[in-house]
């Protein structure tokens, strides 16, 4: 059976991904393709990497007949996000890949957004879409709220060791290093490439970052406690990936047998030999996040790396794996391909 | 039927990215995987984006038992690739990625490669692997011999114009931009990021491009008389990408329609709308090439601008491409991945 | 004695480059920096990589008192520049970085920038601003009008051979490969980093690109008959940069002596040992330009080469080069800094 | 009185980046340059940025006329450095730029760098070059060592804090990005365009960076008890810069007025407003430091941020810096270039 699927917000970086991803998939269809100032537009028009691929005209949400959509994508910005999938009908499978569903608490949504959140019913209803740890959730969900690229990052590193009680809660340090396409298509000096390709810098320090609020619900949910990390992303030349070098303090060892025994199963993490350190280049276009552990000189103290590609894994490729999990398709469908080196 | 797939030459980009490609083949297995030097070695240690594959470990050509093996890609620097060869089963069937049967003519070999052919026969029965342009042949063929990536690109700028006879053939100049990985992972100082990012420079410069060879071979055996292009190749700071801009002299619409015709059926070659420039950005990843045209502002002269992945449908791709053609399988089998943009 | 300098525009690459290279004048210092949006702040927030120099805070250019000026760099939009120019005071010495005061003939000025000129008495007065040809006109004018990055480029690799009559004047293309700060700090898709890295493409193909206006005025100029070259410029991943490789019909020889003949004096053009390629690489952050010459395998074909840093020797650098020549500085200086590589 | 020079190694980036300075310096003239394997080569070959510099061509070290030498920068890799500097005149004054006299100990040297160290008396004599810090000794310093590009940049972001005694001493975490340039121009694998564009990883994970012997030696030594800091750089596609993010336990304002204290006569250290992140792009190509201060959301953390170009500041900078104290020169002299934005 062939699902058919609409992406909302078609015309952005995480959308063009769903096209390249769905592609591939067995049973999936695109029936609809939204992008409300880029109407009447071609895909081919928009992204010209898509042109061999038969795809419907862009669209204006208004115009697409959801009776005949079995699974809605929505790659909209926040807070439009929410008012869209208000008037969404009722009954339609939605994967949101905005911010808008990922905080249960309309307080910290707020906090962290800086408007009230309008759908707070719906807010209270979505599933947080991190699949490995929301699968059974995800299985049955109407909504499912993708992850922010980096707060993915940080729970892959983290989530397991913080449940095993391996690590110390109160001094987590989270040192992320974030590709530019997480910041979409957005036209800002800094995004240029003249300002940022052969430099780095360090941007929302001092914890200010809005994925913080993701990490500070789901690590305190895990914990039973409240549990703060202290993060601090970096914006580099290149177009994909996340690197998350995690400090921690616990022992090494202990730590590395955790991840063995929480990702032994999972197709889509890969734990590296004890010692070794990832790197973004090998899941680049990819949904594998690859994970790393070792030892300090300074006992006591370990380091988590792990690298993942943040429209895919981080992102798009998430996306998907839950509309797998949603459909009762193979969670896997339309996520193999290797990645891309060089 | 799964086909048993043995590749010469594992641990280079090429090798690599034949995985890559063969891992999302519905008929394929690779049985084998040689690396002299590397032999022992696993190709998650070699190629840590392959690690999530089940491989065989990387061997020497010597164990390989080739009565198991149904084809055979052989990614081996020239001269070493046509020793191999020789001493291959008779049986079984080759494609080649070298520059070793390529030319036809053993002293057009020496010319641009510096020594004399050692397998002069099998070079005569190699059959020149531009897939779109000696489909038939290749179908039957035991070995084939992989293009050079360059060469391919200008071949597909250039020989529907040079068959329908619609351009000067004394006067086509061919300026190429190439990506790095053309070189293959050698140690060369040129190749260093910090010598090559951030800036580009000609080489190879006054007509002296091995590719020249193909082009002379190609472009005159379907003019039925000598044709010389002149060749300029550019080394750009990027890893994959092949862009040819190819100044002709004949009627831009003529030209246009003239590719229309050629490549109306071709899966892989994607015509723009008139007027439109290709970009590498839109090919990377992809066995796609795309092609534009335009008129200058000089009456009588026009512009054809081709782009491809110079891993993919330069050589891997191709390869892959041609393999699928002698095996009897789907000519687009495991090559219709869309390419990774950004 | 020092010269007192204003800058119109400073908050652009050009208006920074400059700043960068008087700080190392000897005799001049800045007095004046304008920016109309950003008036008020300081250049080292614009631009912090400038923070350790002392400089007048931005300003509205109504707010500057000209009559404390020696000399006014202007580095604005084209059109904004002419009008700003024709309120300026008449005696002020100005070298203008638009592309306003680059064509004598009003029409031909309509006809590439689509705009009436409405300063045509000063557009006659204005002398064009390539040092190396234009060197006494430019010591005693008031107005100096910098040229296209593209158009000196071409025409370093061209003019002292259309002047000697040594190239065939009707058969000229020039293939040029430009970095992206020569589209200044604009926020346009094409720019950013997640578009443009790891890819490249021509743009303005056809004969569509505004230098073509200064070629064809310049280069009919020194023929004494119209000349028309064919000019295709590409958009590459780097920052600084750009690479001519020009085709030209003549004896590679004639042209390198005529080279050798025409630069023997200038500081700024290297030529190269005939058949060395120039790369981008060599010239980043300098004021120098790189030539080289080579013969192509078909007789009677040459290659011209030539390599500039477009921010500095193609723009600000020029600039700064004729303003030394309208102060009766040394031509050299605050120019000889040498380039930064790696 | 200019003081004549010799560069030991000019064949790498850092001899490089010396004559590119030095070139600049009102009171230096280069007298020799050895490069043992590329002798009887031309600096122009070698490094065809520099051809417009009238320069000694490469020699043997063998060749060279000691006494007519003032000061000799020895940029050969360890161990070579200290065999041939043993072997120099006794009285000549010398800045070497490897790691063979930066560690006092001889045996922290062995532990760091597997070999034991054959001229432990100078070793004893040498003075740590960190220019800000131990500016009276290197005035009458004979041998002066170059510090470690990472070592210098966290050295400039704790130093003062350390001294205070503001930040908790065993808790210090500092996370390094580096450009590739500082790892030379050694043909390695992972530093091919192709593998190290577009990605990035840590290296030397686990304190096993041989700059640790460097901050081990120098914190200790001002906390008057053993220091040690867990320290992990990563490599990034860029070719200058390193980037310091630095995780302290301390009251962030307190740090910043330290900073303050501490930096405030000091040309090269810019401290940049309270809150604000510094950026590799804005120091590249000059010996400049840009340091910035910020708290976390976290009571009682703050983030101290320290960028600096590694090939001028981190390296040969900081060399001429030291020359120019050595030989009662200008400290600044030759440096005082602006950073090239973008």
């Amino acid at each position: 059976m062939t699902h058919k699927i609409a992406i909302l917000g078609a015309s952005g970086y995480t959308g063009a991904e769903l096209v390249r991803l769905i592609d591939q998939h067995p049973n999936m269809e695109i029936t609809a393709l939204s992008a409300e100032r880029k109407a009447g537009r071609t895909m081919a028009d928009v992204f010209p990497h898509l042109r061999h691929i038969s795809l419907p005209t862009l669209c204006k949400i208004s115009e697409i007949d959801f009776s005949q959509v079995d699974l809605c994508f929505c790659a909209l910005p926040h807070k439009t996000s929410q008012e869209v999938i208000s008037a969404l009908p009722k009954n339609l499978k939605i994967v949101d890949l905005s911010a808008d569903f990922r905080l249960r608490d309309p307080e910290a949504y707020e906090h962290w957004y800086g408007n009230p959140h309008t759908a707070v019913e719906m807010q209270e209803e979505a599933v947080y879409g991190l699949s490995e740890f929301y699968r059974n959730d995800i299985k049955s969900a109407r909504l499912v709220a993708g992850t922010g690229c980096n707060a993915a990052t940080g729970q892959f590193a983290l989530r397991p060791l913080i449940s095993a009680g391996v690590i110390d809660l109160d001094d987590i340090i989270l040192d992320l290093k974030c590709a530019v396409s997480g910041a979409g298509r957005a036209l800002k000096e800094n995004l240029l490439h003249a300002e940022l390709s052969e430099g780095y810098n360090a941007y929302a320090i001092g914890g200010t970052h809005r994925h913080l609020g993701e990490f500070d619900q789901e690590f305190s949910k895990l914990a039973g406690r409240p549990v703060k990390v202290q993060f601090t992303p970096h914006l580099l030349p290149a177009n994909r990936g996340i690197l998350a070098t995690v400090y921690v303090k616990g022992d090494a060892e202990k730590i590395y047998q955790t991840f063995a025994a929480a990702y032994a199963d999972e197709t889509f993490i890969e734990l590296l030999p004890f010692g070794d350190a990832p790197s973004t280049h090998h899941v680049r276009g990819s949904n594998f996040c690859h994970i790393g552990v070792t030892s300090d000189r300074i006992a006591g103290r370990a380091i988590v790396i792990a690298a993942l590609d943040n429209l895919t894994k981080g992102s798009s490729g998430q996306a998907l794996q839950n509309a797998n999990l949603m459909l009762g398709e193979e969670e896997t469908a339309g996520l193999m391909m290797a990645p891309l080196f060089p």
